[in-house]
C-alpha cells in the first residue's frame, strides 16, 4: 500500500438502475432493459469518467417476478461486445456461471471478447446459486454449495489451460515457407479431471491480456477462498464498516496463504449513491423510490429468498424468529445472512427491509451530496475496508451521470482517482502486470 | 416462382479469404483472422452491395493444423455483434452447434443478437462432424450421426419454445400500477424429452424477429429432412449443375411433404469466385492461389478427411480405389462423398484433388470476368438448381470488392438482384413473413 494508492471504480449497470422502482420513474424506458443504445450510452458516460470498468451481472435464468421490474436481460458478453465497439479504455467484465456452461465454450467467448475489445475482458466467476437456472439445465434441484465450488476450481483450471494453450509468438506468418502458426507454441490441454475432459487446443489465438481478468463475487467461506486463490478483483455486498474491514482482512489473508501480493487482489465492495445537490434532496430521491416499490411483488420475492412459504412475512411485522441458519441454505448462503442480519441489526418490519433491499438487493445504500459520497467512499477505502467500489447507480443513466460529473472530481481533486486511463487494456486500469505463457515464463526462468 | 422472383446472396466471411494460399499473399494479414477491423471493413463491403446476409461457419475446435492456414476463429455472435454495430440492414448468420451447446444459452444468445442487431440474426443449425469438438466436451468418440440429428430436433423444438416463451405485448410497462411485463403473457417452456429438460422461460424478452432466421448447411439424407422441416435457408456444396438441380427439387419436395410452402426455403449453393479484368486474369488468380498451397499439410487434411493413414495418399496419383463409403462415415457425410465423387469424375490426382479442394474446401469454384460469374449464376438460379448464392471470396477483401462492385451491378441491371433493401431486417431480406406468437396465432383464429 503506496502513498499512491488510487480508487478502483466500476459502474455495474443495467435497466432503469438498481433501485426496484427506478423504471417507473417518469423519464425511464420500460424497454431499456433490451436497448442496446441505452447501454451504449451508459459506457460512453462511465468511460467520460475514466472508470475502471463496466459490470454486469448475470443468470441464466428469469430473475423474480416479470410485474416487478424489467426482468430481460441481454447475454452479457454480448452485449458487452456492443459495448466494445463503442469505448476504447473501459474494462469489459461479464458474469458468467461454471455450473452452466462448459470451459472450451465459455474460454472462447471471453478470449473473443477480450479480442474485440483489444485488451478490455473481464470473467465474474459465479457458481449460480438460484433454483430456476438449475430448472434451465436438466436439473430438477439446485447442485449443492460445495459441488458447484468443486465444479468451479476444476473449470477455472481448465479454462486457464486454454488460454495459456497459445504462446505469445504462436502466430508466426511465415508467407515464404508457408506456415501460419508454429507447431510447437500452440499446446493442447489434455485435461482429465473429475468433471471434465478437454482436449484442447482452444480455436482462439492468445487475446491481448493473456486470458480475462479473473473476477469473483461469492462472499461464502467457499467463495472467500475461491477469491483468494483465482480472483484479482473481488465484489462483495457488506453493509457495515466493520463487516467490511474484516471481509477484506479475511481475503486478503487467505491470498497471502495462497501465495499471493495481497495488492493483486482488489476488494471492491457495491454501493448505491442516491445523490443530490443537498441531503436533502437525496435523501427525498430515495424516499420517491422506495414509494415505487410494488410490495406484493417484493414480499413474494422475500419469501423465496428466505425460503418461505407465499404469506409467512407481514408488511408491518418483523422477521420471524425460527429462520434457516446459514448452513442449511443451498443457495446464495452470504446474501440470505446478509438479509437476516440487516433486519434483526436495525430491528426492521418487513416493509422497512423491503424498502433497504429494493435499493440496491442487500448492497450498501447511501444518500447524500457529492461531498458526502466521495466522504464515505474516502473513508471506507483509507480504512482497510475496500480497494475501491462498484458503483450501483439507484437510477440509470442520472445516478451515473451523477456520479461521473459531480462525485469523480471530487476524488480526482484528493488524489484518490485516475484523471486519465493508465495503459492500453483492463490490468492496465487496475494496475496488474501482464499475464505471460507459462511456456515463455519457463524459458526465461531456464 | 414470379417474375419478380430474385436472387439472395451471401458473403460467407473469414480470414483472408476461402482459399487457403489466400494468407499468403502480399496484401495478406496473418492476424486477420482475429482482427475486428477486418471483419468489419468486409461487413461495410458486403452491406453496400445489398447482399442478404454475412454469414460464418464455426466449429467449436481448432480446425486442422495451424501451419496450414489461420486457424483462430473468433466465436461467432460475439464477432456477429461486432459487426451489428457498423452496419444497419445486412443479416448476421451464425453457424452454432446443437451438440455441445445447451438450448437455454444458445437460446438467449441469438435473442440478444436480434436485439442488439434490431432483427438481422439467423442461426444456422449444425451437428458438429468433427472428432476434435467431443474431444472438447467431454467425450472420446464423435457421437453418431443419427444420434447427433435427434439431439438437434429436439434441441430447436426446446429453441423454439424458449423465443416464443414472450408474446410480442408481454412488456405492458405500466409505471402507475408498477406492472412491467404481463404474467400470462410470459410462458413457461416446460419441456420435458429425451435429451432435455428445460423449464423457461427464457430471460431474454421477444427479439425483433421473434426468433432468428433458422438456416441448415448438412446434406446428408439425415441433414435434407431436418432442413425441410426446419430451415428458411439451406447452404449446401454441390459441383455440378445436375447435382444441385436433383438437391434443388429434393429439398423443396420434402418441404411440401412437411406442409410448407417450398418458396419459403431459400437454396443457397456455395460458389468460389475468382474475378478478373479478363478470363485469363481470373484463371491467373487462380493459378497464383493454387502454388501457394502447402502440399504437406493439404495432403495430411485430405487423408484425414477420407480415414486414410499417414502416407497412405501419393502427390501425383489418383485416390486409392478401396475407399469406405459413405454408410460408413460418422462425420461430414456429405462433403465426404462430395469430395470422392469430384476426384473419380475428373479423374484428378491428389495434387489436382488438393487445388480444387483448396479454393473452396468442396466447393464450386469458378474463374472468369464479372460478366461470366454473372451469367453462370443466373443460368444456376434459373433452371432449378439455386435461389441465391452464398459468395465465398477466394481473397478477401478484394475477392468480395470484386463480387460487389463488379458483379452486383450487372445483376442488378438484369433485374435479378435488389438495388436498395427491402425491409428492416432479415426476414424481410429474404422474403420471409414475420414470425408471430402462438398465443395471439391462436387468438386470431379462435
Amino acid at each position: 500500500m503506496t502513498a499512491h494508492r488510487k480508487l478502483h471504480l466500476n459502474a455495474f449497470i443495467m435497466e432503469s438502475g438498481h433501485h426496484e422502482g427506478a423504471w417507473r420513474l417518469p423519464g425511464s424506458d420500460p424497454h431499456a432493459t433490451v436497448d442496446v443504445a441505452h447501454f451504449q450510452n451508459l459506457a460512453r458516460i462511465a468511460e467520460r469518467g475514466k472508470l475502471d470498468s463496466l459490470f454486469l451481472a448475470d443468470s441464466p435464468s428469469l430473475w423474480g417476478s416479470v410485474g416487478r421490474r424489467p426482468a430481460a436481460v441481454l447475454e452479457p458478453t454480448i452485449l458487452l461486445t456492443a459495448l466494445a465497439t463503442v469505448t476504447e479504455h473501459i474494462g469489459l467484465i461479464a458474469t458468467m456461471s461454471t455450473t452452466y456452461n462448459e470451459p472450451f465454450n465459455l474460454a472462447r467467448r471471453f478470449a473473443s471478447l477480450d479480442h474485440v475489445s483489444r485488451g478490455r475482458a473481464g470473467w465474474n466467476i459465479v457458481t449460480t446459486a438460484d433454483l430456476a437456472a438449475a430448472r434451465n439445465f436438466n436439473l430438477e434441484v439446485l447442485p449443492n454449495h460445495s459441488d458447484r465450488y468443486a465444479r468451479a476450481a476444476e473449470f477455472v483450471d481448465v479454462a486457464l489451460k486454454l488460454w495459456d494453450g497459445w504462446d505469445e509468438d504462436a502466430i508466426v506468418g511465415d508467407k515464404e515457407h508457408g506456415v501460419w502458426a508454429s507447431d510447437d507454441r500452440v499446446h493442447a490441454a489434455d485435461h482429465v479431471g473429475e468433471h471434465f475432459r478437454v482436449a484442447g487446443p482452444l480455436n482462439v489465438s492468445r487475446s491481448p491480456q493473456g486470458r480475462p481478468l479473473l473476477v469473483q463475487a461469492g462472499s461464502s467461506e467457499d467463495g472467500k477462498d475461491f477469491a483468494a486463490r483465482y480472483a484479482e478483483a473481488v465484489f462483495t455486498a457488506q453493509q457495515t464498516l466493520a463487516d467490511l474491514q474484516a471481509f477484506y482482512a479475511d481475503v486478503k489473508a487467505r491470498a497471502v496463504g495462497f501465495g499471493r501480493d495481497p495488492d493483486t487482489i482488489k476488494i471492491l465492495p457495491g454501493i448505491v449513491p442516491a445523490i443530490g445537490s443537498t441531503e436533502a434532496e437525496a435523501k427525498e430521491l430515495e424516499a420517491e423510490l422506495d414509494r415505487l416499490i410494488n410490495p406484493v411483488y417484493a414480499v413474494r420475492q422475500l419469501e423465496e429468498a428466505l425460503r418461505l412459504r407465499p404469506g409467512d412475512l407481514a408488511l408491518d411485522r418483523p422477521l420471524p424468529a425460527d429462520l434457516p441458519t446459514e448452513d442449511e441454505i443451498e443457495g446464495a448462503k452470504s446474501r440470505y445472512t446478509l438479509i437476516v442480519e440487516l433486519a434483526r441489526r436495525e430491528n426492521l418490519t418487513v416493509r422497512q427491509l423491503i424498502g433497504r433491499l429494493g435499493g440496491g438487493r442487500g448492497h450498501w445504500t447511501f444518500a447524500g451530496t457529492p461531498e458526502q459520497v466521495a466522504d464515505v467512499i474516502q473513508h471506507r477505502f483509507s480504512n482497510g475496508a475496500a480497494d475501491g467500489f462498484n458503483i450501483m447507480a439507484p437510477v440509470l443513466p442520472r445516478g451515473l451521470e451523477d456520479f461521473v460529473d459531480h462525485v469523480v472530481p471530487i476524488l480526482q481533486r484528493r488524489g484518490l482517482f485516475r484523471t486519465e486511463y493508465e495503459g492500453a487494456n483492463l490490468r492496465d486500469n487496475y494496475g496488474l502486470a501482464p499475464v505471460r505463457s507459462q511456456r515463455l515464463l519457463q524459458g526465461a526462468a531456464s
